[in-house]
């Protein structure tokens, strides 16, 4: 092994990158807080018991080991999990709806071929104990709000709820089984497999259509009319009117021109249990965020609240923005032992008025060339004499 | 295991305690970017067979787990291995000196009996590539900036050099073995063990007293000429002369009220290799942060450059400032559908100002008199009215 090898799907980010992720990071973090959202920190570890079987991660992503104690811990593969905990034990005295926040790495082991980091940063919020479409609409403009406040021009959010085709494939199809092979399709977003298994299965050819439909359930609002047709049991009807509630919700944040509706968007098995959305930009191939519902979570914690939230990935977001590396000025003031008092002098004075000086002694330099290239200004107090020289 | 459960020594930052952090935190780095130190980030995860046998902590301490290939992986245990082979990688095309610095988490298993946290942050820095006394001083200098940039009003940097005590014992003992056994002594803080096993030794009483009035080199400038008579070969001459131009440069950057030296101060085995020092703060049982030289390290990562730098611990400079959590004030915006849109309105108007304004749906809220306690002001747009209310 090479000494400066990093574990598979582990990454530094150098000082140019550093800085760009601080500035995107704070541009999301003080939207954050305007809306009244309070960060917070949680343990890299936790129990694999607790935060690592509630999480929404597959048990193959998780970096495990072993305590002390012979227990299982993970690194955190998320923050809501470990947020649910915080809210449940230390949090609860404080008055719901809670609204908390973090900017954290998370980590999910990766297969060797592709390429994805296994640590990032995710950046996002949770509002705890809200039930209410409005808490589903703030949460998802304040993804708005966030992104148009990193910089981001062109970027969606689609918007599905996984009632609507959960609902849609009993209705048609009449028992789970059936209605989880069709959504495991739509979850791969496997199009062309849907649409083939529907037209072999032994239906009507109008439910078939009503299946097939599904998947043209996306645009604007005019999707929910559309939908009013495909989708008729009671609790459709109810889905749909919380979309409609939320589209207006959204309408007055202005928000609606991010938004796309996506009724042929599922979750994973169990964790969302509402509105979900996925947010997307353009030339950025993975989303670069999510976010939704989850009101069966806090009742693993034993306090059962209604909750939602998002997560944005710092990486992607920075890829979205195609944010350059930045390298603040430095100026070098470098001194040999005759001048060293005046050299710190000066230094502070400059360091005082913001500047970032480098002070340097000339005895521990190897190459004079190669160090003053770095710097805008260079001040030698060498000598007898202090001399300036533009870099 | 109750599902609240952390594993041990792990802790959550509420958002009182991440507000303090962030502020100190900010404090110090402040200073680190002044002083023209650029900041980066590596993984939490590295190879065991890098970075993880480099490091200056024990083995038992550090948290392992195996990778998908069988690889032994570590969660860092501290930043300046990984800095050293990031250094040693890629930033190895800059020109040294390269002043780099971090504000990241460590992990430290712990026993169970110690109450110690497994996991803390640490802010601090590397300079790379300068074997100066300069290089030593900057560090120092840079810490008592930094201190009191924070705030921190009382605290003192004891400095020592690895190799004085050393260089005696090989003068007095002739061989390493028995030299060891005595810097144990040292370093565990164990004085009396100390001395009554320097008073058993078959030794001169004049020999005797050498090495017991190694104890007694702490203090100011005064020291050194004290250590002179007590240290007479080459090697232990030649560090008191570096510890002179050390306390010299420290004069000219003004520090020497925040230093005492401590010549009896060792290191644990084979890390630090020259000037090393240890910052107290009043109060504070542990040292709150440490540093020193190690020229060894960056030749284990197959590019050898003389070293230097320190880690505060952020946990205990917290404790050292008696720092109170900081709960910024929020209003909030209670709405009803009615007037939605002008509550929108409002919060934005109000956000814009700096503000921080939780906008909440009156639908969303189980019990309005606990909700609205928290807030500094509440504005109400219910039905066809706003009002206002102070909290």
């Amino acid at each position: 092994m090479f000494m400066f090898e990093k574990p598979y799907g582990m990454r530094d980010s150098l000082p140019g990158l550093y800085e760009t992720k601080k500035k995107v990071r704070h541009s999301l973090t003080e939207v954050m807080y305007g809306w009244g959202y309070r960060l917070m920190e949680t343990p890299t570890l936790e129990f694999y018991d607790t935060v690592g079987v509630q999480s929404a991660i597959t048990d193959t992503q998780l970096f495990k080991l072993l305590d002390q104690n012979g227990q299982t811990l993970v690194l955190r593969p998320d923050m809501t999990g470990p947020i649910a905990r915080v809210a449940a034990s230390k949090l609860h005295e404080q008055a719901y709806p809670l609204r908390v926040g973090y900017a954290a790495n998370v980590f999910r082991a990766q297969e060797r071929e592709g390429g994805r980091p296994s640590e990032f940063e995710q950046v996002g919020i949770e509002l705890i104990g809200d039930g209410s479409i409005s808490a589903d609409a703030e949460v998802i403009a304040l993804v708005v709000f966030a992104l148009k406040n990193a910089g981001l021009q062109s970027f969606k959010i689609a918007i599905g709820h996984v009632a609507l085709a959960e609902t849609l494939f009993l209705d048609v199809l009449g028992n789970t089984e059936r209605a989880n092979v069709l959504r495991r399709f739509l979850y791969e977003k496997n199009y062309v497999g849907y649409r083939q298994h529907v037209k072999q299965l032994p239906l009507s050819s109008i439910d078939k259509t009503r299946l097939l439909q599904l998947l043209e359930l996306r645009g604007g609002q005019e999707v929910i009319q559309r939908a009013e047709e495909i989708v008729v049991s009671q609790e459709g009807k109810a889905v749909l009117a919380e979309l409609k509630a939320l589209w207006e919700t959204l309408e007055d944040y202005g928000c609606t021109e991010y938004i796309r509706l996506d009724l042929s968007m599922v979750s994973h098995m169990s964790y969302y249990t509402g509105i979900l959305f996925e947010v997307f930009a353009d030339h950025v191939g993975s989303v670069i965020g999510s976010g939704g519902r989850y009101d069966q979570l806090l009742a693993h914690f034993d306090a059962p609240a209604p909750a939602t939230g998002f997560g944005l990935r710092l990486d992607r977001l920075l890829e979205a923005l195609d944010a350059k590396e930045m390298h603040e000025p430095q100026e070098a003031v470098i001194f040999s032992k005759e001048q060293r008092l005046e050299a710190f002098a000066f230094a502070e004075k400059e360091r005082s008025k913001g500047k970032k000086i480098v002070l340097q002694d000339l005895a521990g330099i190897e190459n004079i060339d190669a160090m003053t290239k770095a710097f805008e200004q260079v001040t030698y107090f060498i000598g007898a004499r202090k001399e300036e020289q533009n870099g």
